[in-house]
């Protein structure tokens, strides 16, 4: 059976203060007014001593999109039906997806992890094949997990951390792939948060009244059977999906080997509250890269306390919110590493008044 | 004396309603549920009617920015002395200023117009000598331009997009840099939009509570002077600036020419404000970049009924904030030009079930 990834039960790496200092210093020295490339300022900061690096960079970097197909499909909760999770990795595979455009426009690597899907997947290039069932188990009835199969997905994640930190990449972006997975995040979140599934339950991919009204129902069902327990692991087996797991492991993972991460949406901002429960530290390697338009995502950013960088609308996951954002990142960094300070270009700062 | 550019009194091009029609076809067709991909779903149709192109491009873009000196810094409204205006022309043209950083990174054109600096600038490669006199006159107490300068500046912009047009640009951004400039640009929003000072002059590089209620008072004498005349161009000879002026003679040049406009903060969206209110059909042209914290953007952006793409606490100019979200109009080109659709992909639509 496997073993909970070492990384969940150990420190974080500890947050280099100094070179925060110093970033900061720099910022102060360069030729704008303080503070006015604001978030941004803070961004290079944070990456900064993140990185133990005064000069902090986001490339290369790491896409890996995690799909799994769920066993709450057969409730009808998807505007979609559950053959489309295989046929999307197909998609990421050739080019045709959003992340996988995404990747290409943005010179980032794209790799895909199967962690199991009731259609039949062939071998494709850059899908690495992971499965552990064909699908979760129906979580409105039953775990959707075993410890097993938990430690499987979570694993899988901070395998694909570790092979991000052997590319020596810079920065990790997580993305999703499973019709359904937004009944299991929102359950995760509802239970983690104690909150009604009215609060946190959504459209999706594109419900109607009837539809969210019914994955209420669903999500209530599986809340009473759940229980009362709180503990992050738990809530995870009870009531998530392998791919939020993998993600959750992958997240984890990378900041256990000094990768920050650029956190997407709502299945993957799920996965990251998972961590930070268990891990508070986690917080810290944390940037989030957009409000979805799925209405829990508000709520589970609150309990991060989390202000992301973008809030566009968008609804896709597959990690695409954070691709779009990550650009943000590199301007951050390329104004931190490259700007003129004051003395350098001869400009009048105006403290020298 | 020089004349009022001609696309300041004609028509501009008609929208394309035909392309518009069919790049919205084409996202409903893309590998995605509809409408998740958010803003920038509708960014990409925008796009896609402007250049009259079912598959836009925002490549090549151009980036212009226009720098001028402000008499009205004789009543000491600025954190930073005048002399920074000069200085700063020379630090975009070796490379160190925000916006030059930028326009590296983002691979766009930068090219930087003087219209007129109180301290000397030396040749400089990519800053073109355009000036009209050292400084506008001090708008406190007088007209800060003749009608003549006015028509100088404005024919400076519009020479600009004409620069961008003739290189094929298929997106412009304007940029502004001189020392005292929100000072101008929230007496010409105040006089546009019948508003006082208190309302929209806010700390611009970084004025304290004495400094902005200075500021204030120096506005209020300016409108005083200037009266009750709500004509755009009558606004911009009497409270604007070289920069602002070139600004709105460069954005209504570039739509005159097809070319659509990013438009970063405080004040271009001022320059902007100026072009809808002699021509409404301008507004079409324009895609706001981002919500500056200089205060009074937020009301211009409401009277152009304009949501930004960003609101990251940016207040530097220069273009920046436009530079900054370009990726974003990249990324919304990329994904619809090039995502697969569902037939060509075999993924199942929602609407085949």
């Amino acid at each position: 059976m496997p073993s909970l990834p070492l990384c969940w039960s150990q420190p974080l790496p500890e947050l280099d203060t100094h070179t925060t200092e110093l970033a900061t210093e720099r910022q102060g020295m360069l030729t704008k007014p303080r503070g006015s490339l604001g978030q941004l300022e803070q961004l290079a900061i944070q990456l900064a001593g993140l990185q133990r690096c005064e000069q902090p960079t986001v490339d290369p970097v790491r896409i890996t999109v995690f799909a799994g197909d769920h066993g709450v499909c057969a409730e009808g909760v998807s505007a979609f039906p559950q053959e489309v999770t295989a046929q999307m990795i197909a998609n990421f595979a050739s080019g045709g997806a959003a992340i996988s455009v995404l990747a290409r426009e943005l010179g980032a690597t794209l790799e895909v992890v199967n962690l199991g899907t009731v259609g039949a997947v062939p071998d494709l290039p850059g899908v690495r094949d992971e499965q552990i069932a064909p699908a979760t188990a129906n979580l409105a009835v039953t775990e959707a997990m075993t410890d097993a199969q938990l430690h499987a997905a979570l694993s899988s994640g901070d395998a694909a951390a570790e092979r991000a930190a052997q590319a020596g990449c810079r920065l990790f972006i997580g993305g999703d792939m499973g019709i359904g997975n937004t009944t299991s995040a929102a359950a995760v979140a509802c239970a983690l948060l104690d909150e009604g599934a009215e609060k946190l339950a959504g459209p999706g991919t594109g419900l109607d009244t009837a539809g969210v009204a019914k994955k209420c129902e669903v999500i209530g069902r599986a809340l009473a059977r759940h229980g009362a327990s709180r503990d992050p692991l738990a809530v995870l087996a009870s009531l998530g999906g392998f791919e939020i797991a993998a993600l959750a492991g992958a997240i984890m993972g990378s900041a256990a080997r000094g990768i920050p991460v650029l956190v997407d949406g709502f299945i993957v901002s799920v996965a990251a509250l998972v961590g930070v429960l268990r891990q508070p530290e986690l917080r810290h390697w944390l940037i989030f890269a957009h409000r979805s338009a799925e209405p829990g995502h508000r709520a589970v950013l609150e309990a991060l306390d989390a202000k992301p960088l973008l809030d566009l609308g968008m609804r896709l996951g597959e990690g695409s919110g954070a691709a779009v954002a990550l650009p943000l990142l590199r301007s951050a960094c390329a104004l931190h590493n490259r700007m003129a300070s004051f003395a350098d270009a001869g400009v009048t700062d105006r403290d020298e008044d």
